[in-house]
């Protein structure tokens, strides 16, 4: 199943492990973004509807038309506990694909949030709801129910590719999305990453230099770096 | 009059209906855009200054040049109680064209707030006032005063027409203009579409899908939505 | 030294006066850079991270290229209490270029925040520390540290010159930098300025119109405004 | 019948004056944009899909939705020679509605262009036709035939009104709209306008400065203008 | 090999079938993208870096960091007759990444031409060596040599997936991504859907309808499209 | 002298060395880029008017209010032979603040063509003229002459510093200002750098990979890149 079908509906998919999404889900979007590699980030016009809001979950993909959310009841029936659901569009729309009654469903049925590379409405009551929407717009504009697209096959959503299972993690500093296959391994190296930072933070605290910390100045030096009064 | 004409101020304009202005202050941009048939909406790059921002109210319209904000002391005369400035421009410009002086003299007035493809400044002392403003972005750049351009003419703004006196609500969601004349019939129309919106939300909160209660499972399949495993 | 200069770290600037930087922190944005005479004001799209930051102080300046941030370790060592770090970048990039750990030295060496016209991560470390940073973008993307930059050369940071020691001032409404030789002198213009604002808050809020109190209806009616029914 | 009606072709339209017409073709959009007091004119991102094109013609409009072409074909009836389509759609959309074969049919019914505020594609057949346009976009993305727009109704088109049988005159400047009944008015202004341009061209081929032949040597003094050395 | 791995170079990749290549390359891109299903289309901000320039090929894909060039001279030895570089960027970036120089030595390779997120510069060269770019930026900002990307793995170049070994087909309506699997069946697609379009066009040249052509009187009074005078 | 003053008008100023700025000519933006160590480059959002337009000259330059174009008229008087008008803006403004009578005065005061951080009009007659204009839009609007600007003062046009006298070199690629006390040194590197290009390209043409010229095989192999199959 791929990118290259319209009008399908996947039903079982292969989640990560719940396990490892919930050690994911300890860490922040920058910290999973290094211990990926610095791969799988979505591209930085994807904002959260509300300060704060933050989301780890599997993903549950959706294709979009632009201007047409027929899709995303669909896939409303595909959610399980713990699904984020990632919606892509066919091409550049910000019309409010989604709102309060769709995140009343998507609760009802596990979901614990929305990625979506189009717009979003009714900002204040998904706020009150404290239902995280990380979305390229924000517009009242509704959406019609015409066209098929597709749930649940591999997408690509704000520049990075998804398919259904994937981790998703979404904070303040963007969107990070983690291979199902790889999760483990990627929280492993977050932690890993994580366990000297309080260390460095004491140290960086306490006035020493980075330069001195991470040992730059002989690199530095060997560049070129020329000092002067 | 039209909005081909500058250095006019009309004074007596027919605002819309006050009692069908104050139904249709209780519901959201989204619910009135619906209500509209879907027009009426100003272009998503309209964000409130402040986190809550909400206004409604009837237009008393400014028609400004880039870099000059003259005509808005002129517009604060034509306010009456209840009214919302909307301000466009001849040309893009992201100058702050209005700050707090500016809303200290147009509440006094009677002024619910501020529409403006354009910049604006002093957002703390606006958000302290809670006076709200719906602008394309947000600048310390001041403005001149050597142009004339109008106030009460028809302007587009932010890519949707107003009239003076028609009706401008605004919030989180966006910008919809509800045109005078209609202003009772589309607060009875978000009426209606609110009515039974409570048991929607409530079926949907209790796990009925959307597919279901939207009878969407028949028109999915005849448009050829395949499941699979 | 200029801003053609790579490779280069100036170590001994001229700051701008102490007290006419702490005359300058009382006023906003907007106030100094009517003070300046608009001049000096960066573009609206840097935006603060987190709502109502607000920065004051004396400009250690930084020249990096896109995506390599080594040149902010260097920044560190050169600053002193009450300074701002000013990075610029060779071409435009929103990648993450700062974090807590980054902001934990500069604020151990006396830094008062930063405006950097790239972007930015850990945005709710920087939040809970309330650091305040200026930037063009939020993203979780990391940097490397590969190429020579400057430290202390003049540089174009979001279309405004800045000067090391130069003041910058930054807060909701804009970012503003007045040159060092002219602190004091601004310092006194923005306080002349803000003498009478009260007076005139006070009348607008009383309904006198800014027509009157300003006398433009003479220049407004020479102009050829009309006025019809 | 207004912008705020959708499912609606007006058939019988009140085009401009052909003589008035034909004599704005004769001039280019910034002197009609000038003749016309500075309004009327899109916003700069409409652009030609080949250099060179240009159009002048009366307005048949078309409102879509975005992603949706279906109304260009209704639209295709309403024209007679002479004729420009006028396509605005109801939310931001790059899509290419319109191709070859479409302008086949426009141009077999007389249409002399089209200014669309979307996605236009074909853009090499349309070169070798000859056929102007001017986009948006290109791009290749298809549409559907799913939703009622409207025909012939006023619509916000790049920022500008344009009503049915106004006159839309575009080139390489950019595009603007004379209202059906002023074309006679303004077509005299830019006349006008043009008169007395060859006569100050020579002078300033000649090397006489506008300073001089404006007579701004005065009023810059008076403004405060020094000349240093 | 996925997207996921950094420091790459796979060498060899299965390129879609000559003989379809040569097919697919007779057809334009929207005709392509419509072949496809409406899939597979990169962003509409990748343009031509001059008129007219058009390309197809099978993909030779490039991974690389903002600023960075370094593995386009790792790329350069994997190229064979008849292939494309696909150049995707880890963060946006528009520095010149390619220029005369490279182009000499990928067209030595059998290249023909490139598709670049990213910037491009040596314009004129280009355009006189009629090598063709399509890219979202021409700058003449330099790149460094110093981080390792990937070749030959899958990217997300312009919002579309690039698999080594894939058709790509770019002209100036946009650039199309046919995966090498499917190659031969879009090109039989393309080969159908363009032998009805002489007799469509013929028809709609005599003054025919598309109203009437495509059988949509129907469906539109079906809708409740209404004609009023 | 600086950025900071308005209303003045400086008369003389120390041009480049006028055989400097003729060696300067021969060479293209993006080698007198990398000539000057990849500094001093304009934003790429600056584009030629017409393809193939280049200029190479010394600076006379501009401060503009948004909409106002009075400051061109005194400019005009300050051209010498050699001459290019470099124009920048107090605030973001896409303005047609020139067209072709102030080209023709300029051309007849010896300017080599405009650069200019704003709009341009008259595109038509100023491709017949080859009149060379780099701008960041094109816009038939027109200006108003009534706010002081500054002539021959240190402007930030498009993101990089220029003084009057420095030399501004612009093609296809991008525009380059090379401080007028460097014009040798920089001209002396660009002639250089071009000095083995023909070599290498003749390398390049006949299959030698780069990956040999510039031995790269060793630190990429260092850097830890890995082929695969």
């Amino acid at each position: 199943m791929s990118m290259y079908s319209l009008g399908i509906v996947k039903r079982n998919i292969q989640r990560a492990d719940r396990a490892a999404v919930d050690q994911l889900s300890r860490f922040g979007a920058a910290t999973v973004h290094e211990a990926m590699g610095r791969v799988g980030l979505m591209k930085p016009y994807m904002r959260p509807i509300y300060s704060g809001a933050s989301l780890c979950g599997t993903a549950v993909t959706v294709l979009l038309h632009p201007g047409d959310n027929w899709m995303m009841h669909v896939a409303a029936e595909q959610l399980r506990e713990g699904d984020v659901v990632v919606a892509a569009c066919t091409a550049e729309s910000t019309d409010g694909f989604f709102g309060d009654l769709l995140a009343t469903s998507f609760r009802a049925r596990g979901a614990k949030g929305l990625v979506i590379d189009g717009g979003c409405r009714d900002v204040k009551d998904l706020t009150t709801m404290q239902f995280p929407v990380f979305s390229r717009a924000i517009s009242a504009k509704g959406t019609i129910k015409a066209t098929l697209g597709s749930v649940n096959v591999r997408v690509i959503c704000a520049g990075a590719e998804v398919n259904p299972g994937d981790v998703v993690l979404a904070d303040d500093d963007g969107i990070v999305v983690v291979p199902a296959a790889m999760a483990q391994q990627v929280a492993d190296a977050a932690a890993a990453r994580e366990a000297n930072e309080g260390e460095k933070r004491a140290k960086l605290a306490a006035g020493v230099l980075g330069l001195d910390m991470y040992n730059m100045r002989g690199p530095l030096e060997k560049a070129g770096l020329k000092y002067i009064d």
